[in-house]
């Protein structure tokens, strides 16, 4: 197997919207596309993204552009996207009750397959056809539904334990939805949620249309 | 006053990344720091900060780097973070609840000053001080709260309605969380929100473990 670069976070997000810009050209029938005309079309910057596809060995031939297709199908590769990872999400407040639904984390390779919440009143209880399970239950939920990911939705105040808990129990990747730092495990790759950067884009072509 | 510049979502999400950044080096009574230093604690790419940096005018001393405070200001100005921006929360099932809640929505310059759903037993009762309203209130609304923020946490079939109405009241910024690609209106600015990118980021990793 080849080896894969180690690359930033906001290089893989930028693929990721390559991505997503790809897919919605094979919906328009488009085959080739050059670096430009993806950049132009979605916003993006031509050399930004030649270079992002360059470390993946991927090179757009001058004047013909980029297999529409073959990109697609190698991105998808790149992103792990033709494996299945399974979700356990704990917290099920009101936001852990929309992630639950969340059409994004339920098709192509992802999937919630386990819900845990700490209140004995949601124990038991069944959300979207998977049954609410205590903490403690992490270990067992983990070794027999082999889920990857753990989604955190439950206060800033019980996070860090919560975090514990899906590390102990053998999950590798969190995807934070609290708003508070997470002191990290070594091994235990966490990515944090933050809704307020969109709006301090959001806020940015406010000002910008005022003072023109 | 100085023409601001039209810069990409990916560069003011990092200009975001930056002052959160600066912040946490502000707590630490970090007075200077070089884009190295920067890029290193933080994760991200010296060439890249230097870059988009110097787009606001904003160059560090060799050997010295940028002041910390200086920089957080003018960041904050950019970004127009010292303005205070009014929002409008507009669908109130789980989603939408958990976002009247949210820290990062109700603290610096941003505050959510009303709440809309259509739905007659919503309507009326109190969320987080604020009464639910319907709807066909938008245009008072506006009017009243001077919001200039719409956001949408409605389900999918029902996002471009609600669009309109933000639109046909006065707002000139959507953050759309629904998921589903808005038609837009000229001189309204709106911006989808995906979790589904931050799974794509932690498959990635997975992915890279597996194979080393």
């Amino acid at each position: 197997m080849t080896a894969i670069p180690d690359v930033s976070s906001l290089t893989l997000n930028r693929l990721s919207i390559y991505l997503r810009s790809l897919r919605r050209l094979q919906e328009q029938g488009v085959l080739r596309i050059s670096s430009k005309e993806l950049a132009d079309q979605f916003h993006l910057s031509p050399t930004q993204i030649r270079k992002d596809l360059a470390q993946f060995g991927e090179f757009g031939i001058r004047g013909v552009g980029y297999d529409v297709d073959h990109l697609a199908e190698r991105l998808t590769d790149v992103l792990g996207l033709n494996t299945n990872r399974r979700i356990v999400l704990v917290g099920l407040g009101n936001l852990g009750l929309a992630l639950a639904h969340y059409v994004g984390f339920n098709s192509g390779s992802f999937r919630v397959v386990a819900l845990v919440d700490l209140d004995p009143k949601k124990i038991g209880q069944t959300v979207g056809g998977l049954v609410v399970r205590p903490p403690k239950d992490l270990p067992e939920i983990v070794r027999t539904t082999r889920a990857e990911i753990g989604i955190l939705a439950v206060p800033e105040d019980v996070a860090q334990a919560n975090y514990e808990f899906l590390a102990d129990a053998g999950i590798r990747a969190i995807l934070n939805f609290a708003p508070t730092r997470l002191r990290r495990r070594p091994g235990v790759r966490s990515k944090n949620v933050d809704f307020r950067i969109n709006l301090e884009e959001l806020g940015y072509f406010l000002k910008r249309s005022e003072s023109s």
